[in-house]
């Protein structure tokens, strides 16, 4: 099959890489469609050192699985696999377990092939009517999602978003569901755009103000952002981190102690409400397709 | 009055400083003992940027107040002064107001004197069978119960201190109310006689292993302190900080993002149970001290 691989020698195409082996219990699945984050770009940079095929977000169909009624349905899948005897994975799941692989990131091919093997455990089927380029993004979605798991979003309180990129368009119209305040900050006005579009509310981060909002969303992955973002965030207000950076930027730690801020990092969500709010709507991915390209013009995308 | 004062040529002893005024509804207060935080060392260094007399934890007797019932008592006091207009006074209280004067620290005179003055509001009466060395400690250990009312202090989880600092053996103290497991961490062997003698847990930082405690709260002020910290913070656990910091240490927040790590700045707490516990022995002080100065030694102190 064809894969786009991340080597030692960086980032290529292999035109007649095996399939992935389905292990009992696995479904192989047939890629559809995959896209492509943030941290695919940074795994090429060189985070979490791995080797393998890349890519964790996909639609697709299972062509072949042991365990009965998968074969034949479209489905996404969650990304990360337990040991399933830890405690982690009994109480919490696997998406802290020690030893967990996860999809196109630790230990485990991912979804730019095409096909990849998942657990069933994994997989979740695809309401009908929900188009192939929309499924696409159930995983990002519930990382969006996984912000209001784990701090309150005031409904009417100061919401905010900083970094206008795919990841911060989704949590911040999963944010504007319970608050319909709430602000996407950008660099500069071009970046606003698409926001707009969106319909969600948008502002300068140079304009942003100091120590003003409730809770501020981190959703650039870089050292300028997140300082913005703690800049921004009020006493006892809450930061979300939902990137992964680079490096280990300086963080002004007096701001955090004396102004008593709670930082949270925040990964993973869950793909249920993410599949129904797309099946419903309620969420627009559509116009954060920049553009689409054939596996193989993998490299170029 | 003799009084320490923080210039711009460094601290200074005063010997002939006129007593603080005390506005309407303020008491003067002559101070019988202080203490010496680490807050004020960094007042020294230049954190915050303030001049003025030091100091900001004491027991003192009311000398004179114009509201009736004041005069004559023993008292500690609170240490931030809101403008008591904005929302953030009428609604959270003092302690994070833009405008807000904190004894010593910012924009007002200090312990380190005969004499200082506070609004009545900022009063606790001291219990009449606390001894002054003892009362004394009211402000750093209402700090130290600042946690618990941020974090869950999970009775049969890990839970560690790393810094067995003063302000640290009070949060294992308080923490140790909770769960008796409670282990305070340190670089050496000789750092940690201190909590022994107080019966609590100790340890070495080295030994700490990484990602397995579910809260950690960090007092040491330094960045190998807070970069052990984070390391030790299990997946989803928390992270209290206690201390502040000078400067900006660079920080791990791929951990943080990727563990899902809660980061808590905690600051001021509650006095009426910090005066509570002192009174019932609940917490022990008296080691905490290493020795005792008059004012006039206060620049050896």
């Amino acid at each position: 099959m064809r894969a786009l691989v991340l080597t030692d020698g960086g980032a290529r195409l292999e035109a007649y890489r095996p399939r992935p082996a389905a292990a009992p219990g696995e479904a192989l699945v047939r890629v559809l469609k995959a896209g492509i984050c943030a941290t695919d770009l940074e795994l090429i940079k060189g985070y979490a050192a791995f080797r393998g095929v890349l890519g964790h977000e996909f639609v697709g169909r299972v062509e072949r699985c042991d365990v009965a009624g998968w074969t034949g349905r479209r489905v996404v899948g969650t990304i990360n696999i337990g040991c399933r005897r830890c405690s982690v994975c009994l109480e919490e799941g696997p998406e802290h377990c020690a030893t967990r692989t996860v999809l196109g990131i630790v230990g485990r091919d991912g979804a730019f092939a095409d096909y990849l093997s998942l657990p069933v455990e994994n997989l979740l089927p695809v309401p009908g009517g929900l188009a192939d380029d929309e499924a696409v993004f159930a995983e990002p979605l519930a990382a969006a999602l996984r912000v209001p798991e784990q701090a309150v979003v005031p409904p009417s309180g100061r919401v905010a978003v900083v970094g206008p990129g795919r990841l911060g368009l989704l949590v911040a119209q999963v944010l504007a569901l319970a608050n319909d305040g709430v602000v996407v900050m950008g660099r500069n006005r071009r970046s606003l755009e698409l926001p707009r579009q969106l319909g969600l509310e948008t502002g300068l981060v140079a304009d942003a103000g100091s120590d003003r909002w409730d809770l501020v969303v981190e959703a650039t992955g870089n050292a300028e952002g997140f300082a913005a973002a703690l800049d921004m965030v009020r006493p006892r207000g809450t930061l979300a981190l939902k990137s992964t950076f680079a490096g280990a930027p300086p963080m002004d730690l007096t701001k955090l102690v004396v102004g008593e801020v709670t930082v949270i990092g925040s990964r993973c969500g869950p793909y249920a409400p993410a599949l129904d709010l797309l099946a419903r709507g309620a969420v627009r991915v559509r116009p954060l397709i920049e553009a689409e390209y054939d596996l193989t013009d993998g490299l170029e995308a």
